[in-house]
């Protein structure tokens, strides 16, 4: 389905913010040398590169929000007459620049986790291309890697690999703090503007707390029951990933504190349906759909809600002792699928999911009177296309 | 010498600060389980455990730009009728509290960088005594480290060794965080924020760069000439170390702009006399005093000022076969601190500290009449403990 025109024009608007921000970061670092531009300028194509579904979410929810005040010519044939239904909430004074700077940073931030993530998981690629880190190493004349390698096989030198991850810590750093900076330059009221503040602080906590929860599972640290992989999914990829951009906007569009906590809590069930949905598909996905080693967390032993229920049945003792296996054979792989089916653990999940829409439907019934209509439609296509997610 | 009362008032405002900013932290923390809070704890205990030589620079230095302000009872005593000479530069608005909890913030900053260093650098103990990471693995039940190893010979299993260093790299993030949101949220009209804010960019950026060379040249990637040894010592330490307090401190205290560069420009001199220093106490300076592994740098094979020289003279032959091996024994450490000596490095480094300070002199004779005398005073302060310096 191609994309309607405001949308085409809303990803245009994102790029253009993101083209200015890298553009003019790259101009900066010139005067420090041609390897320092270079991190810039691979961040810079990676990030153009991505979907960018975390500041269109933003952007479309701040405009469902700000409708009254957003009705421009090219829309007004569209409009039919939801500027009556919609009060004008944008208090704020905030300019819709502004929502589209945010949306632009919540993006760097998104990737500046993606950058310290595959520090920590010694991971080169993402999908099917070198990542920040990868390209760093080609650079230092590494072949390419053209498989989800891991850095301790990569065949790279100590000395490259070190040069190249902690190009990925920098970065990193580097867009962690232009995150911050816009945030604090937001041409808002300072009232709004520490609003923000509060909700940036509250979603690195929290998405921090969620890696070292993650990395703590992985590593044998942490207990792998099945509430602190639940509890992990939803700090990891839900605070930062759904509840950020909606709670953003509203706080963007004036919207009163009721409202933002409305969408947190859908934003919440979404996105810990979305990561419930995300291990369901690496696991028993189409490699073709979603370009992905079919069997990369089944031989990394990541410690998902699948292998959490899977541990407390019988069949247990059948998959322990394959999984996590580095060298697990395209067989032993086909096997493990087959006995975390058996066993229940793929319905229990699907289950979850279900479990995660049915109460973000709900959400949105009670809440029928305060969610106005095209916040309501934004809301429901995020979940249309969660539900017929196949990558 | 004893501190004298101010500077005893003065440490223990900073402290507090400090202690409310990790008080506060770790009750966020406590929701997110005790992984979480362990973090924060160590990572308070460690920077309260610090010398915070930047805050109080930078406090001094706005309490001298605005001496007329900060003139309170217990000070007149030693006022000296100062407060005739300065001007009252503040016109930002800026209170005391503000300037000490920027202050604060800065010693996070320094404290960030320490931790993502030590994890670039697989450092497990600073200044004889477990990092964060270190202090990570003892709880992981690694026997504490005694001397100053180094990741890969530290007998951790390498699940505990990845998760003290994820600690490291989360813990760095957060940190970076906390610094800008006290950037972002100081109680100033927007104009000076936005300084404040253009500053803290400026020095990130700068300070990412000057270890992206340490690094570089480190694992060979970048060639060692004694330009880029020099360029990359001024951007890792004179930067963020000296300059950024003094910056600060004009910001806040509503100084000129000229002022500011003036007081860049010295905390140039000053950090790179400091670094280079360093460089000459870490290879010939009394172990007793500086604590440090005398052949550290040696063994390490960093590329110092030093090393630069030394590559120019014909003792190279004989240093480099010994250079940057890893099992380097005392004598043949003895040794090239000798060939270091002789072949005239350690003189020439020595030359370079001596005409940044005289550089430093020069600009503080020269701008007599700009500098306010109690400025002057930080300043030559700074630079007097600087030169009788033996660690």
């Amino acid at each position: 389905m191609p994309a309607a025109p405001s949308q085409n024009l809303l990803r245009s608007a994102v790029e253009q913010e993101l083209s200015a921000i890298f553009h003019e970061r790259k101009s900066v670092a010139a005067a420090y040398g041609s390897n320092f531009v270079r991190l810039w300028t691979v961040a810079g194509e990676n990030v153009l590169g991505g979907k960018l579904v975390r500041p269109f979410l933003l952007v479309e929810t701040y405009d469902a929000l700000d409708a009254v005040e957003t009705i421009k010519p090219a829309d007004q044939g569209n409009a039919s007459g939801a500027s009556q239904q919609v009060p004008d909430l944008n208090e704020t004074g905030c300019e819709r620049e502004t929502a589209i700077r945010i949306a632009a940073a919540i993006e760097l931030l998104h990737y500046s986790f993606l950058l310290h993530d595959d520090v920590i998981d010694g991971d080169l690629m993402r999908r099917g291309r070198p990542n920040l880190i990868g390209s760093i190493l080609v650079d230092a004349g590494v072949p390419s890697p053209s498989t989800d390698l891991r850095s301790d096989d990569a065949g790279a030198s100590d000395a490259s690999l070190h040069w190249a991850r902690t190009g990925g810590i920098l970065m990193g750093d580097l867009l962690l703090a232009s995150t911050h900076q816009a945030f604090a330059r937001a041409a808002l009221p300072h009232a709004a503007r520490l609003r923000l503040l509060d909700l940036l602080e509250h979603t690195i906590t929290e998405s921090v707390a969620g890696e070292q929860l993650d990395v703590g599972l992985g590593d044998g640290m942490i207990s792998p029951d099945l509430t602190t992989i639940l509890t992990m999914s939803a700090y990891k990829t839900a605070t930062y990933s759904f509840e950020l951009p909606l709670r953003a906007a509203a706080i963007l569009a004036g919207a009163s504190p009721h409202m933002e906590t409305t969408l947190s809590r859908a934003g919440r069930h979404l996105g810990l349906a979305f990561q419930l949905q995300d291990d369901l598909l690496s696991t028993f996905g189409d490699p073709l759909e979603h370009g992905k080693d079919p069997f990369s967390d089944l031989r990394e032993g990541k410690q998902t809600a699948l292998i959490a229920y899977a541990r407390m049945t019988n069949a247990w003792p059948s998959i322990e002792p394959v999984f996590g296996q580095v060298e697990l054979s395209r067989n032993d792989g086909m096997h493990l699928r087959e006995l975390l089916t058996d066993c229940g653990a793929q319905q229990f999940v699907q289950g979850l999911v279900d479990e995660q829409l049915r109460a973000f439907y709900e959400l949105l019934g009670t809440a029928t009177a305060e969610i106005p209509p095209r916040v309501r439609r934004v809301l429901l296509e995020l979940a249309v296309r969660l539900e017929g997610r196949n990558s």
